[in-house]
Parts: C-alpha cells; sequence; structure tokens
C-alpha cells in the first residue's frame, strides 16, 4: 500500500524532495502547497514533469481537502522551529502527518520545549506523527551513530566529522556557511546567532540521548575559514563537544568550505570492538536530505504518534 | 529501569556476552545457563568475575523461577534453526524474551517458515518478542544497510563485503571457514551443506526485505582460499547474489582467510547520491556480536512481540 504525501514548500529542496517522490513507488503524490505568489494557482506539473494534474495550494487546508487518512506532509519551509510550529499545529488540526526538514525540530526539547509541548498534544489528539530528518540533522551525525551501538559496547568516546565542499550544494546552503562573503560580512551574520550549519546541537542532543549520556553542559565554536587574510571567507568550520559526569565524550566537527581536498564523512567510537568507518567523497546533502525524507514517509504509518524524533522512527 | 537478563549458553561467546552485560548500566545479570554436566552446579562468578552469586542453572526453568516480568534470555548456543527451537518454545513458555545469535534465525521465513511459524505463534500467545542478531547476519551486512535508505533512495545496486583475517577471532569461527584445512578436509566439509559463514543468505533476505524488493532466486559460490596447491586451505570466500525483475542488482561478499591484508567492511549503494562507506581494520565480530545482543536487550521492552527480526527492532 502506498503512502499519499503532500510536499509543501517548493523551493529548491522541496522541488527536489518533490521529484523524488515521485520516483519512489512506496508513495503517492497528491499535491503541492507553497505560500509564493508567484507559485501559487500555477500546475505543480509546471514546476515538475510528472507530478499529477492539479494546481500548486496556498494553503494545507486546501491541498488536504478530502486527503486519505494517513497522508504524510513532506515539509521543506525553513530551518527554525517558531517558523514551522503554526503550520505543524495546522497539519496536526487537519489530521496530517509531517515529516518536516526544519533542523531546529530535530531535537527541538532543549531550546524550543514549551513552544513544542502544545504541538506534541495537538498530534497526540489527532493521532498524528510529527518529525524532522534530513540527512543532516536527522541521520549521518546522529540517528546513524546510534544505530552503531548494534556494533560496539562500553563506548568512552565519540567522534563525528562531517567535512564537505559546499560549492555543489543548494543555493541556501551555500548562504548558510558564508561561502565567498568579505569578512567583516561573515562577522556580522555571525554576531546575529542565527548563522552557520544549524543543527549541531540538535545532532549532539539526539546522539546523547540515543547513548542514554547526560550532558551537562555543550561547548562550541564558530569560525571561519580564511586561509587568506586579505581574501574572501572559504565557508565555515563549527564544532561542538561536550562530556558525562563520568568522562565519556562526544565531539561534533562540521567543516564547509572550498579548501576542502576531499569531501568525507567519518564516524569513530572507541568501544569494544573500537570502530571506523568513513564515506569516501562523503555523501552529497541534497540528495541525501531528499532520501532520508522518504525514508522517513514511508514508515511514518509504523511510527509512534505525537512530535518524535528520528530514534524514534521504525527502520521500516 | 534496567533490563533484567538470563545468559543461556556458557560458550565462548555466551561468557563475552556475560562479561558485556555486567559492564552494561541498562541491563542486570540474573544468572546464567547451560546444559554442560561440567559448568552446572559451578557458581556463576567463577567463570566470570564480577557476576552475581548463584549457580550455573542445567534450564531455563530453573533460571527462570521467580524472574521478573520482561526478563530477556541472551541466547549463544548454535548456528541452525533446528538446535534453539525447542529451546525457544520453552523459553516463550516461561515468558521470556529472548535474543538469539543463532545466524539462521536473523530471517527463519525462506529455509525454516514451518518450525518458526509455532515458535512465533508461541511467543505472541505468551506476550514476548523472539530475535536473532550478531554482527553477521544481524547488522552489518543488513540492518545497517538497510538503515542507510535514509541517505540514499533510487537505489539501483547494492555491494556488502565484509573481509576479515580469522586468526583473531574465537575457535569456533575459525573451524567454520576451514583455517588450516588439508583441501580434502575443506572438500569434505563443504560437501555436508553446514560449513561456512552461516547466514548471508539470511542477510541477503533481510536486505532484500528492508528495500522491498523481490529477489526471486539468489545464486551463490563457496570457495575454499588456497593460494599454493600442496598447501593447507587458508580461509573461505562466500558470496551471494540476486536480481529483481527490473535489473536491480544485489551482492553480498564474504571473505574470512589468513591472506587477508588488511580487514575491512564496505558497503556500496548505487543510488541518489551513490554512497560508499568502509570500515577501516573491519569490525571485530565477536565483540560486535556482544554489542548487538546487549543493543538488542535494551530496546525488547518497545519491540514488537512474536518472531521479529532486527529490522524490527527500534533503535533504542
Amino acid at each position: 500500500m502506498t503512502v499519499p504525501v503532500i510536499v509543501q514548500g517548493l523551493g529548491p529542496m522541496g522541488l527536489r524532495i518533490l521529484e523524488g517522490a515521485l520516483r519512489d513507488p512506496a508513495l503517492r503524490v497528491l499535491g503541492g502547497v507553497d505560500v509564493d505568489p508567484d507559485l501559487v494557482g500555477r500546475p505543480l506539473a509546471d514546476l515538475v514533469p510528472g507530478a499529477p494534474p492539479g494546481l500548486v495550494h496556498g494553503c494545507l487546508a486546501e491541498a488536504a481537502d478530502a486527503h486519505p487518512p494517513g497522508t504524510v506532509v513532506l515539509q521543506a519551509i525553513g530551518s527554525r522551529v517558531a517558523a514551522v510550529v503554526p503550520v505543524l499545529d495546522e497539519a496536526a488540526g487537519l489530521g496530517l502527518h509531517v515529516v518536516s526538514t526544519c533542523e531546529e525540530l530535530a531535537w527541538p526539547y532543549a531550546r524550543h520545549d514549551g513552544l513544542v509541548g502544545c504541538v506534541h498534544h495537538a498530534a497526540l489528539a489527532s493521532g498524528v506523527t510529527l518529525v524532522a530528518t534530513g540527512v543532516n540533522p536527522g541521520f549521518l551525525m546522529d540517528r546513524l551513530v546510534v544505530a552503531l551501538r548494534s556494533a560496539t559496547h562500553d563506548v568512552r568516546r565519540i567522534r563525528v566529522e562531517r567535512v564537505q565542499d559546499p560549492r555543489p550544494r543548494r543555493l541556501p546552503f551555500r548562504e548558510k556557511v558564508g561561502v565567498g562573503l568579505a569578512r567583516a560580512a561573515w562577522d556580522d551574520l555571525a554576531a546575529t546567532g542565527t548563522f552557520g550549519h544549524v543543527g549541531l546541537e540538535e545532532s549532539a542532543r539526539l546522539v546523547a540521548a540515543g547513548f542514554g549520556w547526560e550532558i551537562e553542559r555543550f561547548e562550541g565554536r564558530l569560525e571561519p575559514v580564511q586561509p587568506d587574510p586579505d581574501g574572501p571567507v572559504l565557508g565555515t568550520l563549527q564544532e561542538l563537544w561536550g562530556e558525562t559526569a563520568d568522562g565519556r565524550r562526544l565531539e561534533l566537527h562540521f567543516a564547509a568550505h572550498s579548501g576542502v581536498a576531499a569531501s568525507y564523512d567519518a564516524i569513530r567510537l572507541d568501544g569494544t570492538p573500537p570502530i571506523s568507518l568513513r564515506f569516501d567523497g562523503g555523501v552529497f546533502g541534497d540528495d541525501a536530505t531528499v532520501a532520508a525524507v522518504l525514508a522517513a514517509a514511508r514508515v511514518i504509518p509504523r511510527a509512534p504518534r505525537g512530535l518524535v524524533t528520528v530514534l524514534d522512527l521504525p527502520l521500516r
């Protein structure tokens, strides 16, 4: 049986998700939603060849009119919890599940506990599941790390590295890591507190929860990569680390700059046995985020209800 | 809350599992069981320092006397379904969950469907979960491969390689792959049909199920590794492959011989995006199987009931 889906947010990522969903035999695309007046009312198939007949809707309520039970909204509208809470509420009210790419929502309990508590109860009341995923946060630096507990125990140190050349990535990602900015502009953006890859703290908290580690305080740094002091910023380096009271250590390292020699992802767990794995060439984030969203949509029928995290999603 | 466990089978693997369970803060060891008359009646702590007071029991019924609800049997008694079915039945009758290292049980539906149907119903009737896991089958060549669906979609080819030097492994494993045998002895064992690594077909079927691929027929080969025709056999090479009707291909390659230059595990998925990951130095199987068993025991309270597979286990 196929899972009916509606794609919400038809920007670069939403269009990729729509294309992926159309090729996925386990899913069935019902329609698309966006708030952009230039998109609303246009045939969806104008945006992505092969899309089903129908126009782009301006809101979920319209798109979900007469939707079958179990419909899942595949949502790519923003990185911040504050931006998605209203539409999560709307979806829950309409009886729709949501798989969101919202990075902050991947582990909302630390920074947005009050805000998301209401959403959780709305989802429970409607019997729907709301979950955020993507390649990162959502998989490479968190869910996959936790999955590796099946291959090593007695883990004393976890180190995850995601190192990538951002140039092949979609524009919003390149902007988020400051590729090509002047140093002063980078500094101004960094000072806003909303710059850089969103989700490192969420990944760290997912890993800690998955390992049952209590980490009282995370420390981190956000730095520009600027080898030539007179040249532009090439991108951003972000690190986050924390320790348990008994000295077990978690380290996340995220680098996205155009000086990267070769992209890679790596996970090292100092446990019994020690394990060290590496993705040669890295995992291309835009495509992998589509895969993460589609994978979550396929398993939503068997997921627990409420606002959950990727740690709660079944494997199939 | 800790999960109470009983270790059944106190051979090399069972003792490692017992040691691991004693160090795992999420588990609580109640006792140990074996049928070996040299072990029954001995203090468990004589076998593994730090084990709780109490003697090795000869049967589950005795060990499980007054066990708390939700007790999990960690079972390492054999690779063949026929050998474990009676004790699975016994465990289910006693209301005990089981995490077994029995390789054939990892995907019992192809070769032992009739035999395990009864076990499944007994487990359902008792409200317990029976599952088989280990590093392989159970994780590296199957569950982990399926987990990677969150990072790539539209997969057209799956190739998994596990290449290892068996010499550091426990004796039963070295015997199972024929390290040091004369060629005639290797041939005789291969002709029995019960020689070599058990579980490659089970892994293949788990992967196919996890990807929703229908593979009508698997093909395979089992070969001795014997570079010097007058010398001993160094170990074994096993391969298994299959295709779907529309040409998607699954390939598993398992090599265990003393001529291996460096152990490694590798997974390649030709999808969108392509992903290629490698465990440098491989994953040391005996320790990793302990990790897989402990990880399964921790999540059993939240697993579905009945005879299930690793694909059905939650992540936490």
